[in-house]
């Protein structure tokens, strides 16, 4: 008998009926002797429906009150579950992330887990309940006032509640079954994963696949709770996402998969004079407006004039404001122009297996070259290599790096239609 | 400087534009140098749509999951007040039934409040902020689980939280503005009423006015919380419920109003023997299915042979049901038949003055007779006389002892669109 903590995603419970299939699942895994813990999202648009409400009545909403606001649609779906788990003969009872013991920090909106005292839902599993806890809420220890996680915060509910009743594995249900070499709709034999480790997992969620939210796959691995990505739809046992890249043999360790992002746009500084600070300046200028950088290049400058030229990717929806900011202080130092493109797109190969394959790099690089795709960024890590290319060049890139590195099945993969978030 | 507690109801917090009003409203009160804790029922038709998404995931859903889901209503009502309060430049802080320390008995769907412990409330107040408690639920002392009050809860939430604040009002806003001689949409002079004693409202409230929940004036009554009635549409100040009958001087005691009620039925009993335990079977049988009696009446049997006729009523949905509990014995208890009725409505006089006015039972019936006007059944209280007519008779009623009591204002009575709860 293990304890299995499974969690549902708003898109498993947009309808009724969608949660009344859910229960069946749930109530299947109980049957076969398990202890069940369920955390579920709120149904389908909930949370987008009660932010236009909030916006509508007070555009900069207090954050206590925007949590008291969200944690309703959790409330809602979890309870529901509970009713048609019920239906089905099994016993369920709902518990808020407060009365599971879900400690945070103080902040609203974006709070941290700080601590998971699930005594109530313990003694439930010991009376032979199955245990609905609501995801993406907690309580604060100073306040006590209802805080939420941020987005994706379901994910790490799942986990931390996972972690903290020492279960055998936490399932992450969504309309996905499992992790693929490629995007199944941009790469046709796409082949699912049966397993890779956490690192791994990383940094394909660092790069662009939306399978798993990377703060989940953090606290998982810090807590070495093994996850399972499955489908809501399927008995697909799907990809398990456990272990250390460390404890994979050498001559196991393989190529994970192909990654695409098209959430980014590149932004170029020209004609900086090269000296120390220049580069800080920027990227304070940047990070003072809480703008993520993800890929950064820095020319050689040129020898006749000692000028150099900064280039640097940030989130596509942060692109604009990114550019006003460095736009505002263009002048006073003396750059020559500040360019934004947002047609680019990155393409990324990860896997264990690159620390033992020399030739990676070679091969990536000459894959594209030979399909007449330029590069126009590189970075790179112990076990990943993402560059930046077209954004409409993306779906042949990925192809192509994926026949290359022959990570394809024999068999047409399955194509879902949603994103499973 | 007073402390208010102001309850609105769904219809009042309908849209994202009337929760903005409401706000606006409750922030004038405080600017006046009030301290404010507001009540707030769920939004609009909230309470319903989730009870239909319950009906659909399981028909019979367990009570305790019932009021997780139902009580997610109220929080969000909540909040957005809150949210749209601080619009406004003042300060607000939303609570849950359980912060603000509505403790409850253990029953869920219907639970009774045990105790209100308001020290978070209480507290926030002496911040000078505005609080805001969700209404129609509490916490139970053994479980701590959430619970919910029932029909017309939140205005219980209300007086329970005045009571034990120690409020100098409760206000409640609906869309009519105060209590009324009788129905404006029945009777086009009905006057509204400055003022009258909770004995008073507890009449009308039994005999169908749906101004305020039964349950809340008796509440305000035990603790001596006066009430007003009052629109969320206008400044009129509304009724005032306060006082005890026993202390109005008698050459002051006036009739109060007119009420009308066709939600219930009409079951009569033929041909019972007419010996001891003959009715306590019928009643019997009609309480152990929970539905509840209003009206009795038992003929005087006739000589010949010794049967009788016993006819009562009780509400309209509950009708069919008590007809099939009494079929059901109807052979081995010997009636000659079970009589259903639904085409029956009950007017009713109540007023403090009748206690000093002797003939108001003789005018009452003389009126009926004058219309032609067919009475049923009889029952009386000591500030009450209601009778039970045809249906369709009901309005002529209201209107000819509307104008007999002499009852009427000058002027024509507002129409609201609404009912208000």
């Amino acid at each position: 008998m293990a304890l299995i903590v499974q969690k549902y995603g708003g898109s498993s419970l947009e309808t009724a009926e969608r949660i009344r299939a859910v229960a069946e699942r749930i109530v299947a895994t109980k049957k076969q002797g398990h202890d069940v813990v369920v955390v579920c999202s709120a149904m389908g648009d909930t949370t987008d429906e009660l932010l236009d409400l909030a916006a509508q009545v007070n555009p900069v909403p207090p954050g206590r009150e925007m949590d008291m606001l969200l944690t309703a649609g959790e409330r809602i779906s979890n309870a529901l579950v509970a009713m048609a788990i019920e239906s089905f003969g099994a016993k369920a009872q709902s518990f808020t992330g407060s009365q599971a013991g879900v400690i945070t920090t103080e902040k609203h909106g974006n709070a941290r887990i700080v601590e998971v005292t699930p005594g109530r839902v313990r003694e439930a599993l010991d009376k032979g309940r199955i245990c609905l806890v609501a995801g993406f809420q907690g309580v604060n220890r100073e306040s006590k006032d209802v805080t939420t996680l941020g987005r994706g915060g379901s994910d790490t509910t799942a986990v931390a509640l996972a972690a903290a009743l020492k279960a055998d594995v936490c399932e992450i249900y969504s309309d996905v079954d499992g992790v693929y070499t490629a995007d199944p709709r941009i790469v046709s034999n796409a082949k699912k994963l049966e397993k890779l480790s956490f690192e791994e997992m990383l940094e394909l969620a660092a790069v662009g696949s939306k399978i798993l939210v990377l703060r989940s796959v953090e606290y998982a691995r810090a807590f070495g709770v093994p996850m399972r990505v499955r489908s809501s739809y399927s008995n697909d046992p799907g990809t398990l996402v456990a272990g250390s890249m460390e404890d994979i043999p050498v001559e196991e360790a393989t190529l994970t998969g192909v990654a695409t992002d098209n959430s980014e746009a590149k932004i170029t500084i020209v004609g900086i004079q090269d000296s120390p600070g220049a580069a800080a300046k920027i990227f304070r200028t940047v990070a003072d407006a809480e703008i993520n950088i993800d890929m950064v290049l820095q020319n050689v400058s040129a020898i006749e004039n000692n000028l150099t030229d900064i280039t640097f990717t940030c989130p596509r929806s942060e692109g604009p404001r990114a550019v006003e900011m460095l736009k505002k202080i263009q002048e006073a130092e003396g750059w020559a122009n500040v360019l934004y493109d947002d047609q680019v797109g990155k393409v990324s190969l990860v896997g264990a297996g690159m620390k033992s394959h020399p030739g990676v790099t070679a091969t990536f690089c000459e894959t594209l070259r030979d399909h007449g795709i330029n590069i126009e960024l590189i970075s790179t890590s112990e076990i990943r290599i993402s560059v930046l290319i077209r954004e409409s060049e993306l779906p042949e890139a990925a192809r192509a790096l994926h026949a290359a590195f022959e990570l394809g099945g024999d068999e047409e993969a399955k194509v879902y239609a949603g994103t499973g978030r």
